[in-house]
This record gives structure tokens, C-alpha cells and sequence, in this order.
């Protein structure tokens, strides 16, 4: 496999302005001009690709991981990050979530006509260097124009492939009574940030999204050796969703302590005043982990040693179902225990 | 690698009335109902895929190739296809350009709330039958919805994933002067029949795109072990962008003889209307072909042999380059020369 390109941000890109029209997606002058000077600069600086309808991979005899994401966040550039950040680490941790090394993304431009030059700029520089801190290559791409009013400025889709080691077996089915839960951090930031911004709102404290890529994380697990059962990243709908779906799926039930389930005090302000529940609220740089209960210590080590999952705790476990369909269970300080269901998935539109 | 699962279409969607709403971006229940009442039984109707953030691949020694693009096009339904089997069909063809055969795609859809389910539905089973026929699995996938206004029904991005035969090398670096030039068949029907929809036109004879899948041909041409030297499909920009384009990056020069060049009567009548050289309009069917002279006819008589590019003729020859970047040169029948530029872009916007 071959190497990130190294200087990937030291080629200084021409500063824009003006804005996209209808000829940059008519595979032009216009586009070809845009793909020279302002993607291949940004993603392929040393000038190693093709220039060729599909990028060529090197084969490995390794199963792949295969996924994709489009993003549609609004605002575009929020505090912790903008849409081109998110459209990177959005799917390499969905890769990582299949226990894959992510490698390879492709990246489709979906611009609107009069989107300024120069916000796009700072959207394929973000990618750029969220591409670099991830360790994969954006190898090829594709870029339409959509008429004024037909879009939002832009919107991004990244497919990614991966490399999966012949013993990582991850996956719902997995999932089995007894799992100790992990989550890789605290939650709720991601939505809370891009609706404070939507809502034109500040807090006294800036509260910043989680987006980070979780690769190195899963790595770590998977280099100590944990019998790792299902991962999951807790994007659109949060905890709650992405719990209720696995119980679903791996016919189990789940107790979850909510004690040990951190939500920092500024985002469960935000959350309240929202009348949103931080469990369900979107993150981008989080993960539940499903472990064998033998190895869920060492899996809490692995992930701390982690700057993206440093705040990681055991949050709960996996039970017998008890009847009917798996269900999910919030149990409280004192006690009381409460039902964790599907969200309806009205709770924050546009969140990625 | 497994085979493609049968019966794809023999399973029967419900009849869907309502709309897209919101809440089929959330990712809860609603967006789950439609994963599962909707994609699911079209793509994999055996339901052997993993529910999963990612595909698993097998793996393979080859070579992958691996390629993006969104489909914007307007109308969604026209004259011989519709987004769907465009979106299928156009990133098979450019796995198929890179010498590759085909395997996987990815769906990435961008709804607009209120976008009618019912053809949201005629879309998916239109993509699920394109892939029977293209013999591509669609492994993975992704909704999003945006606000009413902010997007037009629906958006796709696939993306694909190709093995590549290690022999095969096709790529503008190796056309060198000499070399034939064929084109699979005639142009201009694939924009014609758009901008006709878009416009409201009918003509006499109803124009159909000649949206197609080229991988079986790309196939025949490997098979037949002809010196294969590029492949190009004529999409945005037509041939006149293609051979432009294909000039510059080879360093070439490219002379093409108009006569050979198949335009029928009634696209020609149209671009005429319309104001537009065919010789720049979108094909979603057809591909310029290089190949080495003294496997020239080999290589038509083995695209003759494939439906879908039944009409292929040789339309010119590769010359070294006179003075400066690589040039076009059509030649008509009175011996006169004309060149042929890269479009500015601004030809046909929205056509895929």
C-alpha cells in the first residue's frame, strides 16, 4: 500500500473570489480548471494519480470494507469543525466501525450555483488536512453544479474503502448476553454545536463538536487483543438510537447505568433548552464498544492510551432479552429504570 | 466473489403514497421503516448483507479500481432512463474505463422533503434492475434529507468498486501517435433526450438515451487481447471534450474524419433547435476507444459482437503532435479542417 503524500497542506493554494456557476459541472474549461487548481493541489499534491475516470488500487488478499455517507450539514462550518472535516471523519469512522483500516475515499461535490469560491476553498482544505490527521487519500472525485436555490452551498459525498485483518469479525450478530458496553467519551457536543449555530445561539462556554476520527482507537483495540464484538460510531440519533437498533438486530437487552454516561454540563444546559435529550443527540467522534466482559479492562486501557477516546468509560451491559424484541434500559442513581426506544428521527434534521 | 442474488425484482414493494419528510433523514425509526421497506428488499432481497455501517468485500490479489459520481439530472425521468439507472450505469461505465469489472456500488441518497415515495420508489427499482443488468451489487448505502427547496426529489452518488485484470493498462499516458480511434456507436441522443424532456419538446420520432452499461464490451475488448491503450466514456462535454481532453493529457494530436462520426438525422435536427454540436453533447452509452492500429479491426469486430455497441465504427488516428499541447482536427468530407476545442462547460448543465 502506498504512503499519505506527505506536504499535503504546505502547497499554498491560490486565494478565490467570485463563485461557482453552471459551466464548473459541465466538464469544461471551467471544471477542468477547478479540478487543477483547486482539488488536485489539495488532495493529490504530488501529482501521483491518474487523471482517469476511477483511481487504481493496489489489490491485498485482505477483505475490504466498503461504505458511504453524504453530508448535508447546516451551517457548513460549525465550532470543531465544517462539512468537509465531517464528510472525512464521517466515513473513515464508518470504516473503522467494520473494524477496517481506512485507506481510500472518494469525494462528490454537489455545489450550488453562486457558492463562493472561497468557502469552497476552505471546505477542500479541511479535507485535505482531516485526510492527513486520518492517514487515508482522497483518490478520486467527481463534482456537479446544481442551479441557484437547487442546493445549499454545497453538499459532499465521501465513499471509503478499507482493509479488514483476517481476524476481526465485528458486527451485531456478535453481540452476546454478558458484553460489557463501553462509550469512548462524552456526549452530545457534535449536535449541540451545529444547532447553536443554526439557532444563531453562544453559550458563555463555546461549546465545540467531537468530530475525530476513530481509527487509531479501533487499532488499538484490535492490537490488544480484546474479543471485540460490535462497534458502532453514535452518530444521527446518538446513544439511544444506535443502542435500540443493535438490540434490535442482536435480539439482546441492554442496561445502561446513566451515571456513567458523561454529558458535560454546558451541553446538558443547551440540551434542556432545546428539549432535546443528550443520549439522542448527534455525536461525530464517538463510539459504543460491545467487549467480551473478560477483556472490557483491557479495552478501557487501550482506548485511554487514545487522545480521541481518553474519556472512555464502561457505561453498562448485555443482558438475556427478556421478552420479545431486545430492548434497551436506562437505570438511574436511584434505582428507577427507564426504557431507552428508537428515536423517531425527528430530533435534529441536517445534523451531518 | 459471490454471485449477484436472484430475483431482485421478483419481490414486490408495497405501493407507497406520502412524501419524504424530515424525519426519514434522523436516523430513526423512520429512516429505519424505509431502510428496510424500501432499499433492503430491492438491493439485497436475500438478505444476506450484514446491517452495518460498511460492506465486507471479499478480498482479491487484483487490482481494484475505484471511482464517485453524483447524478443531479433534470428531469429525474426521461426519454430511455431515469437517475436511477443513470447512477448505476454511468459509475459502472467509469469502473469499465478503467479496463476494470465492475462489482460493487454504493448508494448515496440526497432527498428534498416532500419528494413523492412513490417515485422515490420507481427510482430504487430502477437502480435494482440497472445492477442485474450491469451484474453489480449494491452493498451499502445512505439517506439524507434536506429542507424543501434545497435540493430537487433526489440526488444520488454511487460509488464503485472494480477488480482489475493485471494485464490490462489502459490510460491516456499510453496513446501514442498511430494508434486508432473507434467510438461505440452514435451521439448525442442521451442530451438530446434530457434537454428535449426539460424543454418540453417531442419531436416525431421520440429520441431515447442511449444510456447503457459498456463493461461487457470493455470485457470483449480484453478478451480479445487487442493492444487496448484508453478508454473514455463521452459523458459531460461529449466526444469534442473527450478527444480534448484525452489530447492534452497524452500530448497528442487526434485527427478525426466527421463523415465516420454516426449522428442520427433526427438528433442532429434537434441540436439544431437547441443550438448545440452534437460532437459536445452527453453520451451515457457510448466510449472512445484506443487501440493499437494493427489491432484495429479486431478490436471493432469484438464490439461488434456486444449489443450495446453494435454500431462501432473507427473514426480517426493519433498523430504526433505538430507544435505545443496535444490538438483536435475534424476533417469533413471536402477535405476542410476545423478544430475541435475543450468545451467551456456551459453546453448542457444538469444533464447527468
Amino acid at each position: 500500500m502506498s504512503e499519505r503524500p506527505r506536504g499535503a497542506l504546505s502547497c499554498p493554494l491560490p486565494l478565490r473570489s467570485g463563485s461557482v456557476g453552471l459551466q464548473h459541472g459541465g466538464g469544461g474549461r471551467a471544471m477542468r480548471e477547478l479540478v487543477e487548481t483547486l482539488f488536485l493541489p489539495a488532495f493529490d499534491p504530488d501529482g501521483r494519480g491518474e487523471r482517469h475516470d476511477s483511481a487504481v488500487l493496489p489489490g491485498s488478499g485482505h477483505a475490504l470494507a466498503f461504505t458511504t455517507d453524504s453530508y448535508v450539514v447546516d451551517p457548513l462550518f460549525f465550532p470543531g469543525g465544517d462539512i468537509g472535516s465531517l464528510a472525512v471523519f464521517g466515513t473513515v469512522n464508518d470504516l473503522a466501525m467494520a473494524g477496517a483500516e481506512p485507506r481510500y475515499l472518494s469525494a462528490g461535490f454537489i455545489l450550488e450555483e453562486g457558492f463562493a469560491l472561497d468557502a469552497l476553498e476552505r471546505v477542500v482544505r479541511s479535507m485535505a488536512s482531516a485526510a492527513e490527521r486520518a492517514k487515508v487519500r482522497i483518490v478520486t472525485g467527481d463534482t456537479k453544479v446544481v442551479d441557484r436555490g437547487r442546493g445549499h452551498g454545497v453538499y459532499l459525498n465521501t465513499a471509503g474503502v478499507g482493509i479488514r485483518p483476517a481476524h476481526v469479525d465485528v458486527r451485531p450478530a456478535r453481540i452476546a448476553a454478558g458484553d460489557a458496553v463501553l462509550v469512548s467519551g462524552d456526549l452530545g457536543r457534535h449536535g449541540v454545536a451545529v444547532m447553536s449555530r443554526r439557532a444563531g445561539l453562544e453559550f458563555e462556554t463555546s461549546i465545540e463538536s467531537d468530530l475525530a476520527p476513530l481509527a487509531s482507537a479501533v487499532s488499538a483495540l484490535v492490537e490488544a487483543a480484546v474479543d471485540l464484538r460490535c462497534l458502532r460510531d453514535l452518530t444521527r440519533g446518538g446513544l439511544g438510537t444506535a443502542l435500540a437498533e443493535l438490540a434490535l438486530d442482536a435480539r439482546v437487552d441492554i442496561e445502561i447505568d446513566e451515571s456513567r454516561v458523561a454529558v458535560l454540563p454546558a451541553v446538558r444546559g443547551a440540551c434542556e433548552l432545546f428539549g432535546l435529550d443528550p443520549l439522542y443527540v448527534a455525536n461525530e467522534g464517538r463510539m459504543v464498544v460491545f467487549v467480551a466482559e473478560a477483556d472490557a479492562t483491557r479495552a478501557l486501557e487501550a482506548l485511554a492510551r487514545i487522545p480521541e477516546t481518553a474519556g472512555a468509560a464502561r457505561i453498562g451491559r448485555v443482558r438475556e432479552p427478556v421478552s420479545g424484541p431486545g430492548r434497551v434500559t436506562l437505570r438511574n442513581d436511584f434505582g428507577r429504570s427507564r426504557p431507552l426506544p428508537l428515536g423517531s428521527g425527528l430530533e435534529l434534521p441536517r445534523i451531518c
